[in-house]
């Protein structure tokens, strides 16, 4: 696909686009420019209107009968099937529960427990991993490693037995070459656990075949489930029998219903639930997955490439430059352009309705969803992105004042 | 208070009940009489209102802004303030997050790592507590002790770190000694944590007086925050930094958003979070505390103890045994009756529009809101009970049907 090198032409781009017709699946404020769906995906409508349906018939009305009558017990599950679809796993092998950084002491600690080594993670990996990590190797008295991410071969040596990685690296962008780390993980017999989180619902993903058996993701970016939506994990079904948490919750027991005294971990996936799920998040994550059920996720990742292609070279013909791979098919849905003055000029993006987000100390990031923009809002929003630049606007100190934005 | 000894003096006492005008703030379906408050209790108004609220505007208009600009950074730790009110903490002693099991792994984990010993918990406790101790016991190779939960000298020997013990047992309601076991817990070293999922918002509490520190808690039950509301944790200011728990996701980091490699506790109660907190279900329970803002707790527990002494006493008359302490200042807001038959009788209720729910193998379990049920509520479920007993109406087949309910 050409880059567009117009207004004109991007236009052409959206009338010929197979994806158009989904911006109408979503509820959008007039006037904003949503370049941060990698950090807050906006509320498909399907998402409130099941939000609503818990909330008033399902809470209700149905009150405590809603835990079988509206299948509420079964939610973790049946909200993880829609979500295995995505990442090329069986639907079984997917369950939705708690948060990420929950989920990945689940994982870890389990691993860790089966065969006992160093826990490693990426060296510049998101941070609430390597924190995680942290936790759980000062808890159990176990080593931790930080490895540089750009070589499996990395892998060798220190003894590692869990190593966590991201596919699509938060501020970067770039995807991991999953097949070949499996591949160096296998030599080694290290177990990687993939953050699937800035790659699920926006890149073609088949873990089963790239040999990946463990994997957690979040909720709330391009799967748009809300604020802090539950997060995600999966294991390969061929072991997950063999995998016993340790946050041992009533959820994941075999029979949470006859109240034993005795633990005995579900078969399945359903031994990494943990306590009551939340239901009315959760319920809003199920209607956002909707969305997903009938998309041709390569053309998902083919259309997300070709918005951040454009953006690229615009950002490029400015002068700035971008942390994120140019080739497309190495990167991810969201580009990192580091710039001396980032955080004041994301603010002035803001107040010009261009919405994207900064990560210390001077990364403006850009997020390019495919589901509600359009190649035109891309290059609408390079135009001020430019005029911020050339005027310097970026300079009124209003800009300058420091928010917490996640 | 006199019991109420026919419908006539039910009526006259729901007349009298200075609370009476709180079964307003709620949502209820019609021809329901719902004793079940005890494990999800019903929408208040303003619960559902905050809920849409946080979707539509919030999310939807706010989107990534409404974490700096609707507060909901600030939720976990604010929404904690309104439940300090009622267990008798400091506004910042409390943090909402996570499940209950979540957050007494993380408690326990913290101050068994402080001080190292056995882990403890009460014989015949939730289940999901000692399942979770066990699991911290296994993952730190710590000793895990079964004690008898009658008797606080049974906190001598067996070299215990940490004790997990409801307030209100989830069975028999039966209010334990606060006092008393942290006087015993003093004497041992013992570190107390207080389960208050069956007491909280509904049995006068004062922790900082009975002299517990450590405390969990769950939101969707008396406190009506909606189905796996997020939990409650809270911990003494003046110990809680000298504490650190294993799951240190980075909401619970002294900075956060400056993406630190290293993991630095926040001070105070907000080390105690983890992951990002489900805003939809947090708002929603934080829409539910607005009912306790203005309420006096101990007439809260009167009229609990109130409907509760009216149930067994009719029960009594029916040659029920109750499992539940007979003196109500020693019994929280539900009653267990334990019965051959329960799990049918509980159906055959239900078939009414009179909510109850089952523990196995024979429990009868009824909660006693004192927020929406009149005492002519309670004459009437029992009506309907002692007409189902004597007519054996629940021997209809229909009724033998077995179904999850949480």
């Amino acid at each position: 696909m050409k880059t567009p090198a117009s207004r004109k032409e991007s236009e052409d781009l959206d009338a010929r686009d197979p994806l158009r017709g989904l911006r109408d699946y979503f509820e959008l404020p007039d006037g904003i420019i949503y370049l941060d769906g990698n950090s807050l995906g906006p509320p498909p409508k399907e998402a409130l209107t099941r939000l609503a349906k818990a909330a008033q018939e399902e809470w209700g009305n149905g009150l405590i009968g809603s835990w079988n009558d509206a299948g509420w017990i079964k939610l973790p599950e049946s909200c993880g099937a829609k979500i295995a679809k995505l990442i090329g796993a069986e639907n079984d092998e997917v369950i939705v529960a708690d948060s990420v950084t929950v989920n990945l002491f689940k994982l870890a600690a389990a691993l860790n427990e089966k065969r006992k080594g160093s826990i490693a993670v990426e060296k510049d990996e998101f941070p609430t991993d390597g924190y995680i990590a942290g936790g759980l190797s000062r808890l159990t008295e176990t080593c931790l490693v930080k490895i540089q991410g750009d070589d499996p071969s990395a892998l060798a040596g220190n003894d590692i037995s869990v190593f966590v990685k991201s596919v699509v690296h938060y501020k970067t962008a770039a995807i991991a070459d999953i097949a070949a780390w499996e591949n160096e993980a296998q030599k080694n017999n290290v177990a990687i656990i993939w953050d699937l989180s800035h790659a699920a619902g926006v890149i073609e993903l088949d873990l089963k075949k790239s040999g990946a058996k463990y994997a957690v993701g979040c909720g709330y970016k391009f799967l748009n489930g809300g604020p802090g939506a539950p997060a995600f994990l999966y294991v390969d079904r061929n072991v997950v029998n063999d995998l016993n948490q340790p946050l041992t919750g009533w959820m994941g027991h075999a029979s949470p219903f006859d109240f034993s005294g005795n633990y005995h971990p579900a078969p399945g996936i359903r031994r990494f639930s943990c306590g009551t799920p939340q239901i009315l998040s959760l319920s809003a994550l199920d209607g956002a997955l909707e969305l997903f059920q009938n998309i041709d996720m390569g053309k998902v990742e083919e259309k997300a490439r070709g918005l951040g292609d454009l953006f690229l070279s615009r950002a490029k013909a400015m002068g700035l430059s971008s942390v994120s791979p140019a080739a497309g098919e190495r990167r991810g849905a969201h580009v990192g352009l580091s710039f001396e003055h980032g955080y004041e000029v994301v603010q002035a993006l803001i107040a010009r309705g261009i919405i994207g987000d900064f990560r210390a100390p001077d990364l403006m990031r850009f997020g390019f969803s495919p589901f509600y923009l359009r190649y035109a809002d891309v290059w609408d929003a390079a135009d001020q992105l430019e005029d911020i630049l050339k005027t310097e606007a970026y300079r009124d100190p209003a800009f300058a004042v420091r928010k917490h934005v996640t």
